[in-house]
């Protein structure tokens, strides 16, 4: 009985969390196969450089997935113009159960031309740029189109992750699995969202982006 | 002016987000520099090896740290038993501002002597074992001893590396990082916590570990 494949997008200029999230959430579906897909099928560097990744695959090498996680990071806005990538996802979208991005991997399925005329978000910081794609932005955490799914940034995924869990293996395992991670989140302060955050921690924030 | 230097120590084994979790709130600590340390300077296999991450340094060319991040997952088990880590774990965190950890990284500081006597928390299902290090088990989400903490399993070290931002730079700059990264939870479900799971998806979980 097979689970899931599962390809994950990975790139230099990743955000690492957005890219682990869901991976360490949908890795632990019963028979999931996970791939680790990048452009030239190397190493990336995510975080600015101070974390290297290993690809299991090169995109090239990847025909068909049953889900296609895209995260973000600041490579994300090189790689939505990226021809070889965006063609790719939309590829792989084209016959994938569930496409589903995290923070600013949205511009790239912006990019593949996905998203428009869609409600969709992104970072919070980056939502202005849907647009370009002609997609609608909402300030929603998780933006769900049934197949095609849009999360908020980097954390974002974790959430997002859970969701696709159900749908894709029932409300228990995805129970299971937030249990066996300790999803209980209990952050030490109420930031995390752009909508409420004070204007002065908002202007922070680019200082530690 | 020099931000803090941040070690997280990896191996093979890992839980990919116990360590990702920290690393993506610590690394954007103005002025911060990380080394990602495995205990020969090779890369490691995470995820029960679905996930390949780099190192930056063999555990024997580090000789401090400002802060210690030891996250778990299964290799834990094996290197808490290992004296050439355990040692190091031990020197390091004499001189260390912060040593924390998540998951059963706390099982490491065990066997590097750190928790004998104090009351600690790991992951929930591997909590009885702190007892062998003469640790005193307790469920909290985080076991803040001043320069010494334990993290609950996998997710919690998000939680943790925020109170250790505040720490180390101001609860404004933990705030803008807690922004930065929307970390704003929205779990789809209420499974996060083995003191209020149900049994039934507590006995799942054993298969989705």
């Amino acid at each position: 009985m097979g689970g899931p494949s599962i390809a994950f997008l990975v790139f230099d200029g990743l955000t690492p969390l957005d890219f682990v999230g869901p991976f360490e959430v949908l890795c632990r579906l019963p028979g999931a196969t996970t791939r680790i897909v990048s452009p030239s099928g190397g190493d990336i560097a995510a975080a600015g450089g101070r974390m290297r990744v290993g690809a299991d695959a090169a995109i090239a090498e990847v025909e068909a997935a049953d889900v296609l996680i895209v995260p973000g990071g600041p490579g994300a806005r090189t790689l939505m113009h990226d021809p070889a990538v965006t063609a790719w996802v939309a590829r792989i979208a084209a016959s994938a159960r569930f496409t589903a991005s995290v923070c600013t991997g949205a511009l790239i399925l912006g990019g593949a031309g996905l998203l428009d005329g869609r409600e969709a978000n992104t970072h919070w910081a980056a939502r202005p740029l849907l647009k370009t794609f002609g997609a609608v932005p909402v300030a929603r955490r998780i933006v769900d189109h049934g197949t095609l799914f849009t999360a908020a940034g980097v954390s974002a995924g974790i959430d997002l992750a859970l969701l696709l869990a159900a749908r894709i293996a029932g409300e228990d395992v995805a129970r299971a699995i937030q249990l066996r991670i300790e999803y209980d989140p209990q952050p030490p302060f109420d930031s995390g969202s752009a909508e409420t955050a004070d204007p002065r921690i908002r202007d922070l924030s680019a200082t530690v982006g």
